[in-house]
């Protein structure tokens, strides 16, 4: 193979063929990828389908804790797991700048290849496009999923059945993603302890789930952050969220990068944390089924859902204040997953 | 909304949140896209699935016969129809160049949500990042695609039923979508009358096996063009590909472009062709079925398998001779779809 990607490695021609074969079908390699006809063919199932899609552009591309191509698995197969689904299969989008060292890209895709096992998830499609020096920054990836949605989980995405005095569940620390991946932009010349949760939670979800837990409602906090995630449950059925601000858990160092560069926590990207809605009663025993899977050590009761239902997510500081969590107006991190 | 595209529009916070409810979920409209959560959900079926990926980094993004979201929605139509599969569910992931004017991106999208209907499809779920002005050059749009497959169509992407005698054809004219593309880079000061064959194939796919005719392999000639796929028929299983050059239609105008930019037709990008294998007394027949659809008018029977099993695909030249077709070796046109 060459050293860098070129031009052609996109132009659907013999380097695309050879790309193709000996990099994507070598790693990814599951009996659905060999046919290489235009359309990956899946089994058929009654059961309902879960189906998403996320590209991404994150910048660093390798940074603690993980690269693009890790993002690029554990972020499509959390969105799935939270809706309720077992991540099946995936699609893999590739656009890569001309000049990109084959060998980042070599380690990218034997990382998504590793993500993929550990999640059980298969790669089973995909799509290379290589575009021109300068027109776009290094690699962007896009990766759909498809997973099986058992009937019983089918509500969970809308938390329709969310109530007052159900529990919030965080399964640990926030922000690390996005103030790993700022360490590095910020402070590339000295490293910090600071690593990137990016994580697959399917099997910490199906733990939960297969314990006969009802979920009410379940969202991984990416993009926006944790606040993000309880606005949209506030607001989706006008419910009142309120959170302690000393449970939730934060990493010392992550609080301190937080403050030197002048970022609420709250807002910080992750890419392994769910937050889960259950009842009252259900809200310890889920805490100690969590806390049993790696992802989950840290995992705490957050908050709860309280009966003003005016759809507004409130904040008991810990100072005894109290503060409305709003969705974020502008862009603080681009780039960040 | 604003007049162009921000960085917060891609926060994952309030301005993403708009975005997605004004823009996408008003064009998109239906009500698999409503529940917005994480993953949409479609019901069950215990058919095969066919499904697809490919991002679209087209430049120019508006071309004459069309635009970077038509491509999105055709191409992606396009691959799970030729499988032999229904194309029924598309995922839209957009990357956006931070500026990006708010009315092309709503052209784009109108243009999306046309072309899905037109097809049949339905966009059900999505995602858009926007990165900083330079990082890309103004927006790609990654679609995956989900149909499903009938048991009865399940060998047509392997073609391995294809044997000596069988028959080829194409639904009409080649390298129009190449050459207007070209054309517009290259003499952007005056208009060409060549217009991008872009379309959405899958009416005329389905009248083909609807009449019962045995496809026995069909692929859509993208790029690289009809000769890849020529290329990639021959190799699969070792079968001798004959085609005759005076058979294969190719507008004059495109015609005179390719010889002015020095442009083999066979090797340019098509976005509304099909090349299908079909038993030679077929043959007639489903030239005639493939005549009456709106993109089929100019179908022609272009050559044949014969008994020679070289692996090679060979061209019977107007002028007498012969030569072999070989797979594009670097790249003509980047960014072309």
């Amino acid at each position: 193979m060459e050293n860098t990607i070129l031009l052609g490695h996109g132009s659907g021609g013999r380097l695309t063929h050879e790309l193709i074969k000996e990099l994507f079908v070598t790693h990814f390699d599951n009996p659905l990828l060999h046919e290489q006809g235009d359309s990956a063919i899946l089994p058929g199932c009654n059961e309902a389908m879960a189906y998403t899609t996320d590209s991404y552009v994150v910048d660093p591309i390798f940074f603690p804790g993980g690269n693009i191509g890790k993002l690029a698995i554990c972020g499509t197969v959390n969105d799935l797991a939270v809706s309720g689904a077992q991540p099946l299969y995936l699609s893999a989008g590739f656009i890569i700048e001309e000049g990109f060292p084959f060998d980042d890209l070599k380690k990218i895709v034997i990382t998504m290849a590793g993500e993929a096992q550990k999640a059980g998830v298969r790669i089973v499609t995909g799509d290379t496009k290589v575009v021109n020096k300068g027109q776009c920054d290094k690699i962007f990836i896009n990766t759909a999923g498809l997973g099986f949605l058992p009937e019983k989980f089918r509500d969970i995405t809308s938390g329709k059945r969310v109530c007052a005095g159900d529990r919030i569940i965080i399964n640990g620390t926030i922000a690390d993603h996005g103030m790993a991946v700022m360490a590095v932009r910020n402070f590339a010349s000295f490293t910090t302890d600071i690593i990137s949760d990016c994580a697959p939670l399917n099997s910490l979800i199906k733990s939960v789930l297969d314990a006969g837990i009802d979920v009410k409602f379940m969202r991984d906090a990416t993009r926006g952050g944790l606040a993000t995630v309880l606005c949209e449950l506030a607001e989706s059925h006008n419910m009142s969220v309120h959170i302690y601000e000393e449970a939730v858990p934060i990493n010392e160092n992550v609080r301190g990068m937080c403050e030197l560069l002048g970022f609420d926590p709250f807002y910080v990207a992750n890419e392994g944390k769910v937050v889960m809605v259950v009842a009252d009663n259900d809200a310890e025993r889920a805490l100690a089924v969590i806390k049993q899977n790696e992802f989950g050590k840290q995992a705490a009761i957050i908050g709860e859902i309280n009966e003003l239902h005016n759809g507004k997510a409130v904040l008991n500081t810990v100072v005894g204040g109290s503060r409305i969590i709003d969705m974020l107006a502008g862009e603080q991190l681009p780039r960040i997953c």
